[in-house]
């Protein structure tokens, strides 16, 4: 078995993404002493039924002598929480975190615990489903994702390549990204279809149709189109929020795209309707790499 | 076993879901005498080898005598075709077709083959995926499906009842509908998400990203939302086509709707945003049936 990269892990927050997390360390490094806190109780008893053994509702307990740290609350949270544990955080430990946006979070929570001695690398594991919570967390969540890593603070290269074999060692490929880049590119590539996916789902409603009709006549082109929109409005509101540069000006496009669809509709141009399908077609096809 | 509502079958063109139903037809109803036509050999050739025996490339030949023709070819070439086979259609008969728009279908072929004095009854089997052609057809495929049944020519109770046997007998449940209220229906709950799984597909490389990232963190979210954008753009032009007022109708209000979350993030209006995913959220749960 490779080196354990963190003898102490401790995981703040046991939404999806801390929980997966945490069965994945627990299943892949047997040896490693592995925290978990959260702010109730509840998903602590869950955990601890899924065999984490050592879980806490007192942040700076659970983080004291860790020598990684990952944040795994909602992003709007990781400042406040970071601040508080600040006093138990090891000048050796590393703090990541798994937000879904890179430039806010080092701008504020990196920058803080920067300024104050501590190394903080961010990290965004590409891996969800539209559920929430550690009764939804399953270990395979993380199996083969992609987790960015970004390092505008200049941690060393040794800790750096540390925390990607962390990752690495969960069954992960790891990616650096300038945290600017990181999010011009998951506002296209996540954040956008989620808004568009969300479009679909509530304006399947609209004008004179029957609720009854709908439901009858739903399949798997409507739940898959929409299925991502299930995921937490309050998590979502936030990502978009701090995301909200990027996310505009690409929601700007998708706005005339959409207008441009109408008119090729309205002039009557099925060739232009056609090339409009088949460019996301094409486009889809580059993307996810299914070309032959 | 149920007695055959059909003791011969005849089903023009072997695509996806033509394919699919001569499956399923194979293997619910092994006495019923199945026949298959295609204007080309090479899908005939793959059905002969999937235990389809009966296979055609005369379309009159092969409905003549039998006992139900179903239209299984693009929408487009519904009419030509069923002109060129009606001297071969039984008045006994029932042709039925399996396009996804109606009103158009019935008043194109569905009023030239009742004004010949033959019986025609529309179905729309709510199944499919994102692939095409005979190659990708499994029975499985309508497994569960709901069948719209639409009968404005007023073809007798008996006869739609038999029609509707049919459709059960291969597992799947029919529901009756006006043609008109079909299109407006499918409008929001098939073609509407088919064109914003595009939007979503073709927008995702649009200003300054690199295509390398894109495709190193495109996961399940991207995946699944665009999923359906894969599907033949020639057969998807010709549906909205067919059904472009519901169609207009719906994206119109799709882009006063982006338009509206946009300004939201530009008011700075967080609230308005997480209230705007809730709505997408509870949408999607009350037509899918997912509310506990």
């Amino acid at each position: 078995m490779a080196e354990l990269p963190f003898r102490t892990v401790c995981i703040l927050g046991p939404g999806l993404l801390g929980g997966s997390i945490a069965l994945a360390v627990r299943r892949a490094m047997p040896d490693c002493e592995l925290r978990l806190w959260a702010r109730r109780e509840q998903p602590l008893q869950l955990a601890r039924n899924l065999g984490i053994e050592h879980t806490y509702t007192n942040a700076r307990q659970a983080c004291s002598g860790a020598q990684l740290i990952i944040l795994a609350t909602p992003i709007g949270a990781f400042e406040e929480l970071s601040r508080s544990i600040l006093p138990a955080i090891d000048k050796n430990a590393i703090v990541t975190d798994v937000g879904s946006v890179k430039a806010y979070v080092h701008r504020t929570t990196g920058a803080m615990l920067t300024d104050r001695g501590r190394k903080f690398i961010g990290s965004h594991p590409m891996a969800g489903t539209e559920k929430q919570g550690m009764e939804n967390a399953f270990a395979a969540l993380l199996q083969g994702a992609t987790v960015v890593v970004t390092n505008p603070h200049g941690v060393t290269e040794a800790d750096t390549a540390r925390l990607e074999q962390f990752w690495q060692q969960l069954g992960c490929s790891t990616y650096r990204m300038e945290p600017a880049n990181h999010d011009r590119t998951v506002a296209r590539i996540s954040h956008m279809p989620h808004i568009v996916a969300g479009l679909a789902a509530r304006n399947a409603t609209v004008g004179e149709t029957q609720t009854a009709d709908l439901q009858r006549l739903a399949s798997s082109g409507y739940r898959d189109t929409t299925r991502v929109s299930s995921g937490s409005a309050h998590m979502w509101a936030d990502i978009l929020w701090e995301n909200d540069v990027a996310v505009r000006e690409i929601l700007h496009r998708c706005v005339d795209d959409l207008h441009q669809l109408v008119s090729l509709l309205e002039n009557q141009d099925k060739e232009g309707v056609r090339a409009w399908l088949e460019e996301a077609k094409a486009t889809r096809e580059i993307i996810l790499k299914l070309s032959d």
